[in-house]
């Protein structure tokens, strides 16, 4: 069986290294040696407040939950991964039984155990036992740290889905963190014509312009409501995307959006309250859709990822090695605007 | 041609009858002898006020959307109507070129010509020119007054289409005005197997439970969200219909709604904001859907009628003659505690 | 553990009791006390044949699908279930893992284990081991006889469900077997307001009058496709099910339907290819779906059911002791225009 | 108002340049100087048998539907074009009124207009009149003779859009005609990871290849279903395009479509009635489209030929000018193998 080590977060801004027992795998699970870990917003919330609403680190737990890895060994039921297969993990393991899982929504399981988030230990150490059905195999092109990024971007498809984008569509993106930035490539594989892309980081904004965003805007600037407009034929955009989780922008995609379009609401807020208007929604008969995790994406994601190795490797800005958890952790806490995307390598 | 009387609403408060040519009608329209017109709260709030929102009463303006009547002259293309012919009125004539329109969005049509709405005078008066495809039949058992229903049903049967309503869903209306009471009726009509009704009025409760909610729950009661959430089984309710238009009930509609679930928002608002736990629509993966007036419902809901004839004569609870809508409108005004719908009797 | 009595086919047309050992239940498995079971038309099927399509009886298999029955002990980690409960048995029981699994068609699970699906046995017996979610529970006032229509009744709605009935739809039901039948429940649940029911069974056409079909039409009449557009207003139905599995009732259902209508596809055929009008698909603009089962309808089966006791209870027209199957068998084979459901009551 | 050349079909085989008045517009109509014009199949069938179905030629018809065009003048109430501006048409008026327009689904309206259908005539001559709805902007690059593509690319846009092709699907097409080579191109827009394109003729192959199919599959072959379930991994295409209208591909899509998969019927068939498999439909519980014509599709499609100009260019493999037509259309009838697409230049 064997010992490895695992990055635990103790307290609120201490991670320290452990030795912990390897995974032991059951009939229909696949043992995984991670390889890259990708540090998402929640870990560093994690770390930094040891809660996320009613999610509370009450032990000891491992941060991370994109990951990827490769296959070292397998149960004895497993069909579809060989040893040595390169893999992602979807971090949710849920019921199966539930109506939400029966009726294809799993996402919204109440019975999820989700990697990272307590009481369940994530990825951030050598080896972990996944159930088969979690794994997606990646292309060979496709490097391990890039490979991390299939877990933000599969919000991004999961909100297209959602918001049904097609072919023609005007899509304005609020906020340019990882997911913010994924779902310029996920809106354009299902055929969004125009991407307008709005954030106040500089550093972001260029990458929305690599990414293929066909507009990018600096809602710094005072008329930046009306760039967008006037970007859309003035008319505002067919569907909404909110994924910065900030008052302004919540307040903006319910003013801006054209008649009969679509919202979709991703970013989580620090406010239980935001003011709404809600006889904007009325009056102009939108749909508004809240996207969690998602359902169903991991395959979808990957295409995606394949189709774009070019454009997707500079999003990874920060490579740290396992022993500098603690480091990357800070690192990433404060230098918001220089860093978009970090990953352990493990 | 020859004249007709008409209820002008000259300023805020003063309604007026008025002698005016009969209308002349097009060789696609016919000319109705108006037999019914419900009072609906937008009739008032421009009786009161001289205005909703960006609409303003600049010249005197005939009131009255609410229609019945009957078929006295056709137009030489009319196919599908005979002069005597018992027919109710779709009030809002659409361009049929926009991309709304041309898409089977029609009540979003930006150059829609609405009963009533300035500058389009109403129906309050002996005879109004209608499109053949804005009339429809109804059955000789329903009488002029209860066919005038049709129009605020419409609105609870383009709700119940937008939040697909189904057999087995358990269903919250907050707000038991006319649309929310026959809101009633169309989620059943749908399948709704649980309808848990809100208000404050008794009178408007009682409505509710003849109608054939399974719930009523005055939210006085302080324990209001409580005695809801029992109802569903302490699920939520599938669906929520917040037809009240106030803060308070667009707040409880975000946060009872059951995981995974949908909100339709009917009602307008005083505030142009409300606070909006927007977290919870993320975090329960909310589908919210406005509800603007409504497309393709009459035949629909002239059948749901029909086949709730006996529930819905009650809620005809006041009946005027045309020359006393000035002290209609006063009464309804003043009288919302005991009056559920009052109508014109031409 | 102890033994129990159980029907068991051994070969075509011979059908024994024997002595079986109970099942012994898993953590989360209910033992349920069999009460009564449906004879189906595929329990028929084997019986005669031995085989259906790709399904093979190659050793002696428990036929019945269609059960109700009462819980007698429960496993640790059930949690919704007591002893004494009654309850209705959800028949196959799928992988939860596979992309139809995850996507909320569990229906389509390639690794399903079906009760009296060769190799998998039935429940024509005392006593079946069920997993917890497979199991529904059915109110006190639905005798366990008439539980056991929740299986075909199922297939009514997954086939309204599919095929989007709703308020207004004019349906025709081509077939009037127990599927067909209690498919004019499932379409009424969901809001037709008009259903037109054909067969060549007067006994059945009756069952069809009783269950609320506004029209029921014999197809030996030599106009009855004539029959059909009258009823319709020389339209054709808004959308069709064919659930008859003949040649001509496919060949009817492809030329009668409304244009831009729906054709729900239920009955299997004898014929591996029958003659279709695919220009009338086309130029009609049709979605014709294919119905296999059903998924996630067992709770609203039961709903429809509950609201509509007494007119089903007509429907179950026979009834046989555990020990009398194989006159069962051979009294439904031979009396199809006497009996529309038989059941084995245990 | 001037007079202007027309071709004109005056019965089968017999087509004449006639001089015909210039049509004069409507206050809501466009006049458009007819810049070039693709022959369909449709077109081609006219002239050789002088019907197609229920439409029979008989009186001279002026073919051609596939236009685009310039803007000479607008009638008074137009507000969207200029003299001046490049466009193409979309070629059926449809009533506006009917419930297939006012739901969205216009491309069924009974009462349709549509160019080139007897008894309406088409736009192979000099002068057309529009109403302002039904024509649309090209872009600069986009010349007239690419821009006439914008009408079969309409079909596949469409068939897109009523088989939800998205992200990740595997796409069989069946034909590849202009309409099945072009539906490569919108299958692609709205996601699809794998396009394989089947036909028998060499030309074809290549030019689905150039366009982007990922796989190309000559039916010739004898294992070329084999081959089909090979590129697709052995589950058979999530969706299937049936554009050839031929016995043999409708038989296919009915037997090789991935359980739960799609099938799209667009080609029609000499035959009323051929064998189709409809057990297959039941047990895999496919959804089957038709495809007539297109609604809402003008504006997708001319952004999808946009961003793929370089690719359609060779699509258009012969241009004749308008003197030519009679010899344009033997040639087309007789080099079916030779020509993908031939335009007429005025």
């Amino acid at each position: 069986m064997g010992t490895m080590k695992a990055i635990v977060l103790e307290k609120p801004k201490v991670l320290k290294m452990e030795i912990r027992d390897r995974p032991v795998i059951a009939d229909d699970e696949v043992l995984v040696a991670v390889k890259c870990v990708g540090i998402c917003g929640s870990d560093v919330h994690y770390y930094e407040h040891g809660k996320i609403g009613r999610y509370v680190v009450e032990k000891p737990l491992i941060l991370g939950h994109e990951a990827s890895g490769e296959v070292v060994s397998v149960g004895k039921n497993v069909k579809k991964f060989n040893v040595g297969d390169k893999i992602v993990i979807e971090p949710g393991v849920t019921c199966g039984k539930c109506e939400y899982c029966k009726s294809g929504r799993y996402n919204l399981c109440p019975d999820v155990k989700f990697l990272a988030t307590p009481p369940v230990d994530g990825a951030l150490c050598e080896y972990v036992a996944v159930r088969e059905d979690y794994l997606f195999k990646v292309p060979n092109d496709v490097d391990y740290d890039i490979a991390t990024l299939v877990e933000p971007l599969s919000v991004g498809i999961h909100g297209a889905m959602r918001g049904n984008v097609k072919v023609g569509d005007k899509v304005l993106i609020l906020g340019l963190g990882p997911v913010g930035l994924l779902t310029i490539l996920a809106v354009k594989a299902f055929g969004a014509s125009q991407v307008i892309a709005v954030d106040v980081q500089p550093l972001r904004l260029e990458a929305a312009k690599e990414l293929g965003a066909t507009h990018v805007i600096n809602a710094k600037e005072n008329n930046y409501k009306q760039l967008i407009l006037e970007a859309t034929g003035n008319t505002g955009p067919d569907i909404t995307f909110e994924t910065a989780g900030s008052k302004e922008t919540n307040k903006t995609a319910f003013e801006i959006t054209k008649r009969g379009g679509r919202i979709v609401l991703i970013g989580l807020l620090a406010e239980s309250e935001v003011p709404v208007n809600i006889n904007s929604v009325v009056d102009n008969e939108y749909n508004v859709y809240g996207v969690f995790r998602y359902a169903n994406t991991y395959n979808k994601a990957i295409e995606v990822l394949s189709c774009n190795l070019e454009k997707v490797k500079k999003l990874v800005t920060h490579r740290f090695k396992l022993d500098e958890a603690a480091q990357a952790f800070e690192f990433v806490r404060e230098n918001k605007d220089k860093c978009i995307k970090a990953v352990i390598v493990i």
